[in-house]
């Protein structure tokens, strides 16, 4: 298979779907080509997955890769509060995997996650690669016009908020250093059946069904992240949140910036923080300490956000099934970031980036 | 400089410019923000470049990559026939590399580019990789709604035509193959003084002044490409094009993707060919052909496109002090690409890809 057989199969794939009459040309030209509408933002975010420093190739099923590849950068789309539209993706290859079981699994992974949100992939580019896969995500969305959500717009007496759990990505990424892998079929998730997951590579490890099951769901926490659209969707439409960041360097760093950028600091309470049940119950069996993870570790993709103290009784219980905690509220000292446990404050360090890695 | 530092260096660095009301968020935050207009459609192309694959390091200064990454990107953008207006770049470098010098000069390089076209670098990711440079560079522009070039245009009867001169970017790469190298100071490019080359490498060679510019001129063709925007824009905007694609595969094989796009065929005139004078000047002393490297060189970045007969007259002579040569005429075997020469009328194979890429 060359290059142009791999764009006319992938091309025949998406024009097998459903498309906006917006996107007036998609795969198989110069650029990609979208109708603009008055009264709206385009949001556009890009996110750089590289081989061996932001996914280990042996612990990664390319269907999950696909996934992944697509979900991080909806989950960008999701921190500005926008409606994710259409993507692109930018992909190298070393010579040997331009094959069509590397590809099929892959762009069947990033595809299925696309039809779950309505994203038409849009364009992109291929390369081969002298070794190691490196794949660069894009996605553009919309908000109302001056709806988007920044990082600096947050006030001092604004509460903090994050959807879902936290730890349990970064978790997962320790125990797939530690050996853990999903079993080949996970690979092959199909919408209909989801996903089927065997663990293995944790040897000499006599573990319980149940810890079998917290193990799984951490790895596909790691693996194959969940970006909080609706929840996005929903704080940018009812122009609910202040500000708002994705956590994808973890909870101290990502709320780092946040305070950064709107110049206040933020005071965040230890018990109010949403711990991933599967890393509690793993906790005393392996070196995994639920809070470290949930304030430190990275690749979680909720969403952390601040909300006006007079919004805060219209945000919803729920989106999609995901509930928000309340963990804190921003202070006036600038940058300057506390965590109150039991009876004492502590300053709280950003610690969650392990390698060079973020957003410009 | 860890990689907050770096991003910061760079919004300051992106602040310190003129730029759009348009653009609501730039570097800093999760995605990029562009308020939309009506009457108008975006215009989003990417490419990626990867090291050892699309350049060698040892051969390209760290400013002229920064310039070439922009380049080919805002050569598609041109390739539709609309104005660039944004930028987004995901780089990803060995952690040796995340120094000021090496940064510094690449971002010189590339937004002294971005200057000249008016284009703001608007957002992106960075990302450390295990070994190599990889740049995914992403333009974003515009055209009035309807009047994006796309490959698919090309009707029987159409005259084909190309900006500038072809072969010298694949002669250039073979000089750099066989070890001829830009001198350091090259590197060092300002707007005022325009590049300072000097060869070296090509040792054993004895060779005149006036070779010695050729070969300079050959080595920036490839290193230091050239976007047709100017014409790009005309023929946007007067719509004077049916259909076109930039020369980044080579001429016989974007010329097959077009009329393979457009179910047409092509019938070229040997003798038309632009051909670089540099090559011509070379061709006799080294194994450069002229003619060979004008029908199956890439990167040249010249423009391809097709014009309906009754608008030829419309063209203009030159733009941005470039011309357009008339090189052949569309014809109707779909798919069939002849080459006349002297008396002879040869089939004409697409041969100007060597390696896996294309845009998806």
């Amino acid at each position: 298979m060359n290059e142009f057989e791999f764009i006319r199969r992938l091309r025949d794939q998406v024009r097998s779907r459903k498309t906006s009459s917006r996107l007036i040309e998609g795969i198989g030209d110069d650029a990609t080509v979208i109708s603009q509408v008055a009264g709206r933002d385009a949001v556009i975010s890009t996110d750089l997955l590289v081989e061996g420093v932001d996914f280990y190739r042996e612990a990664t099923p390319p269907r999950l890769l696909g996934h992944k590849a697509l979900a991080v950068s909806l989950s960008d789309i999701a921190a500005m509060g926008a409606r994710p539209l259409w993507s692109l993706v930018s992909i190298g290859l070393p010579s040997g995997m331009w094959n069509q079981s590397f590809t099929d699994e892959f762009f069947g992974g990033y595809l299925a996650l696309a039809d779950q949100y309505r994203v038409t992939l849009a364009g992109g580019d291929v390369s081969e690669t002298k070794d190691g896969i490196v794949i660069d995500s894009i996605v553009v969305g919309e908000v109302a016009t001056g709806a988007a959500i920044a990082r600096s717009g947050a006030h001092a007496g604004d509460q903090i908020y994050v959807t879902g759990t936290l730890g349990g990505a970064a978790a997962g990424l320790k125990l797939i250093e530690m050996g853990a892998r999903l079993s080949q079929e996970s690979g092959v998730r199909s919408k209909e059946s989801g996903p089927r997951v065997l663990t293995s590579g944790l040897a000499h490890d006599d573990h319980k069904p149940s810890e079998t099951a917290a193990i799984e769901s951490l790895l596909l926490r790691q693996l194959c992240p969940s970006p909080r659209i609706g929840w996005g969707i929903v704080l940018g439409e009812e122009r609910l949140a202040s500000a708002m960041i994705d956590i994808s360097d973890g909870l101290s760093s990502d709320l780092a910036h946040l305070c950064r950028e709107s110049s206040v600091g933020a005071l965040i309470q230890s018990d109010a923080l949403p711990l991933d049940q599967n890393v509690v119950k793993l906790c005393g069996r392996r070196a995994l300490d639920p809070l470290a993870l949930a304030l430190h570790g990275g690749e979680d993709f909720e969403l952390l956000f601040t909300v006006r103290s007079e919004k805060v009784e219209r945000l919803p219980k729920r989106v999609d099934g995901i509930e928000t905690s309340r963990i804190g509220e921003i202070t006036n000292e600038s940058k300057v970031i506390r965590i109150a446990e039991k009876n004492h404050i502590w300053d709280l360090q950003p610690q969650g980036f392990q390698h060079f890695k973020g957003q410009v």
